[in-house]
């Protein structure tokens, strides 16, 4: 029995928290994000719907002292601290081969046999999707009492080289520090289009 | 003053709505998806993060008999009688030029210049950002009582021509109906990973 919520809206805290008063953090408190908490994330964020269910996204969580030097280093110099004080950093990279799971994850019909032989339709797919799943973390974190962090100023190659020496064919694509933000490091609001500006209807 | 939610999380409502419970769609109730809830749909996707605050999406809803008599022309067969019968089908396209936009949407720096003279840079981040958006638009359609159908059997080049033709610079990427799920046309939901397969913490 499917379970719908047609014109049941989310109260307006459970909307600040998501969207309205969410807010990327440059800076974090003192306090740890347990692996309970990275699990019931990816376990919410693992409902969201991907093109054939195809959930290319490979995330390593750095939360050691040693794996978060190793990114830090890897990172643009604005971001290197933020990833050194975040109780956790999330490489979201994603699996170019991903098809070879799709037996278990599709298995109603035969979707590996869409992928094979075209990687560049691979590789395209694999970064929308990934990028899909990237925000259901990001809204997922914030869902659970988290705050977020995300960025892109880092040494992608490089990443990919140290956190996914054993996966040849898996690529770092951005990350995501999560954890409780100092609201100090918060920056002014960047402003947002209105309807107008970026949308048509037709 | 920034708001903070610390270990605050949603209803099990309201987890269900937007991630556990909610489901993919493959037809839809003859009930109609007002301008109004396009807007407010927008008002709530346009706050997720997005790199150096880019908002690269462009958004056609597609709303019209007609209009969506042409995109349904250029979807795979699977897919045509869906957008027929959809109240809204959005195509979620993104600006490789975004970037002029930068000295508004992130005016505290010369973020334009981050990205000038590197267009295949700007195609990745565009294309990333802008999945981000999309993912952003099905959390914010299901929160506000919405269903979703996200698909990619479309002919993306044919609707770029078709519906970003005045756009030289916009490029199509997927589309995502939106409306009330008829809950007849769900498909037994498909596999999730465990946590173990697709993550590590290190």
């Amino acid at each position: 029995m499917t379970q719908q919520f047609h014109d049941t809206t989310l109260s307006g805290q459970a909307l600040d928290q998501i969207f309205r008063a969410a807010r990327t953090y440059n800076g974090w408190l003192d306090k740890p994000v347990s692996e309970a908490q990275i699990h019931a994330i990816y376990e919410l964020m693992k409902m969201g719907p991907t093109s054939a269910n195809m959930q290319p996204a490979r995330l390593v969580w750095v939360t050691s002292d040693d794996a978060k030097e190793k990114l830090a280093q890897l990172c643009s110099d604005a971001n290197k601290d933020k990833v050194r004080a975040a109780p956790v950093t999330v490489i979201i990279g994603y699996d170019i081969d991903f098809h070879e799971e799709l037996p278990w994850l599709f298995p109603h019909t035969d979707a590996k046999s869409w992928f094979e032989g075209n990687e560049a339709g691979r590789k395209e797919g694999a970064a929308r999707n990934s990028a899909l799943q990237g925000a259901y973390l990001i809204i997922a974190a914030r869902a659970l009492g988290l705050d977020c962090g995300p960025m892109s100023g880092v040494d992608l190659d490089g990443v990919t080289k140290e956190f996914f020496a054993d996966q040849p064919r898996h690529r770092a694509d951005w990350i995501c520090s999560i954890g409780y933000g100092d609201p100090t490091t918060v920056h002014d609001r960047s402003p947002r289009p209105d309807f107008d500006k970026f949308n048509r209807i037709g």
